[in-house]
């Protein structure tokens, strides 16, 4: 069943991955399953979808683990992703059969989602780069430098996780912006692709026993900025480095989820928030909803013009996902991870 | 020497009280020493005062266990404090001699200071409440409040520390911006005070078995603002009830203070900042300075019109000092603590 657009329609089968078991430590295979089910019957205000790619982002490992601004996923339910998706049905006044659009959705083939969890996209780029770049990604890199941490020129802006998702984009834009960016990964090889590929000035290794030295001799003006997507003790590191009404993003924990309790955030931090008059916060993408369509064009004129690059690792079939997410919560990916499940739809390629 | 005015001058001798040796813990009279010494000589950019208030602030507990925006004290140095002062001496192009001033100086009866430490005051209100309401505590509570913060009507402000020097007023300030004020403090009696005298809506005691379900149930809306004087395990409890774009205003860490290592932060901090998008914030009342004469005509206005009520516990005599820091540490007092050395001046009798 390769392109149906209304003219097959459910009840047929199709193939998902779902949480086996609620992972306790380490992600392992275990604790997922890939199973051939019925797609599920759409109601009035729902959308079908055939899903072209799904992401794998840290965010499922979280909801494995407990709530985050959705509630905890329970045994036998689908891993959530971001997908890019082709509408199959839709109801009145929804989009079109065969019109591609970015949803919220799952691990799966094809997906019954409200209509308020999908949007459409713009016709620009590539199209595997609205899950990532011009997706919830590239976005949330984009808000948290410009909008969360205002980030100006001459400042000194490190990144953990610096070679992820959001990572590798935000200490581009942190560099594009004017400052320099400092890049926080796990391996060496990861850092070496940050400074020769991506612009970063200096990288530290979070899994150094030297850690905390590299990093106070990468930052000799201190740190403005620490944009923060793993959560955990790195903070301990950075902190005493915070200049003056430095500031700090929330934007990810990707550190705490392999762990059954988070660990106990840095002792003294309220000292440091105060003898700096430091400001921390958290945000989401949502947040700033209202100005995609803005961020969008900027993102994509960026790329275009070559100050922005995209590193992304696309895997062919939904079945490498699980190990995929396994890999990249054990510190093994760079860039943005996309499962492709479907080629691109011929619109699609015409555009631009 | 009752006044001397420039008529004599140093070398004379004074009392003063320093650090006997760095406390461990719970905080006694050991670590307090009160000796008799020569007063310094003055250079010519400095300012010698007699002082007429010296105050009691967790700040120099802080100090004497390490280093806050001044560094750790040293064992034989004088406990630092905010001081209301009349100028002795002065360099050409200073203050007059005869003139009142405030400053930061420390427990002693007179004391030589940099021009820059000390800083006019207006001529209105009780002297003592130069200390108070229109000194550091009551410009913190203010620019906490309203810059930091941004209390807005309709909202819910929890204030720990509530009965203190800062949270009595803070509370207060919430309450005429609009808002619900919910006080902590570790006493029944304190948050009687607190509810009947000062206008908080309700109360929770720190140090109750049933705390963090009594705030719950004082939170029925959830929190908006966390005003935090106290730092520590409070915050475990009020991060639970935070709405969505809830604030948390970190202004001091008391409850840290006799402890040999602060306790670690909440465990889970940063999920629970992105996922209701909250902001922390940390600040120093000087990042307002100029400011100041602004918010202090505000203050003085409020208290004239009885929307804002000081308490304030004056004690008489330098080595009453000691006992009402450990007393203040202990969680033994109510609002704003001064010592005075020496009474009004009369100029300052006839003002207003």
């Amino acid at each position: 069943m390769d392109r149906i657009n209304g003219v097959s329609s459910p009840p047929f089968k199709h193939r998902q991955i779902v949480m086996a078991e609620r992972p306790s430590g380490v992600l392992t295979p275990q604790h997922f399953r890939s199973e051939v089910v019925a797609v599920p019957p759409r109601s009035s205000d729902e959308v079908l979808l055939r899903n072209i790619f799904v992401s794998v982002a840290p965010h499922a490992r979280a909801v494995m683990q407990g709530p985050t601004y959705r509630p905890q996923l329970s045994p036998g339910e689908v891993i959530p992703s971001s997908v890019i998706a082709e509408v199959v049905a839709a109801p009145p006044g929804g989009p079109e059969p065969g019109s591609i659009v970015g949803g919220v959705a799952g691990w799966q083939e094809y997906s019954v989602v409200p209509l308020s969890d999908i949007w459409p996209l713009e016709r620009v780029g590539k199209l595997s780069h609205h899950l990532g770049l011009l997706g919830r990604n590239g976005l949330t890199a984009y808000f948290g430098i410009r909008q969360v941490a205002q980030v100006r020129a001459g400042e000194t802006v490190v990144v953990s996780g610096a070679a992820g998702g959001v990572g590798h984009l935000a200490g581009q834009l942190a560099r594009i912006a004017g400052a320099r960016a400092i890049g926080i990964s796990g391996a060496e090889e990861k850092n070496e692709i940050l400074r020769q590929q991506l612009g970063y000035s200096a990288t530290a290794s979070r899994r150094s026993p030297s850690f905390a030295e590299g990093l106070r001799a990468a930052c000799p003006d201190g740190v403005d900025v620490y944009f923060d997507n793993v959560g955990g003790p790195v903070l301990d590191a950075v902190l005493p480095l915070l200049n003056k009404y430095g500031r700090i993003v929330c934007c990810g924990v990707t550190a705490q989820y392999d762990a059954d309790r988070p660990p106990p955030g840095p002792s003294g931090l309220a000292v440091q928030l105060i003898a700096k008059s430091l400001l921390m916060r958290g945000f989401l993408v949502a947040d700033y909803l209202s100005q995609w369509p803005t961020a969008q064009r900027d993102l994509f004129a960026l790329q275009e013009n070559g100050d922005l690059t995209v590193l992304e690792d696309v895997r062919d079939g939904l079945d490498t996902a699980p190990d995929a997410l396994i890999a990249m919560m054990a510190g093994g990916n760079v860039g943005q991870l996309a499962i492709r499940l479907a080629p691109d739809p011929p619109e699609w390629l015409t555009a631009r």
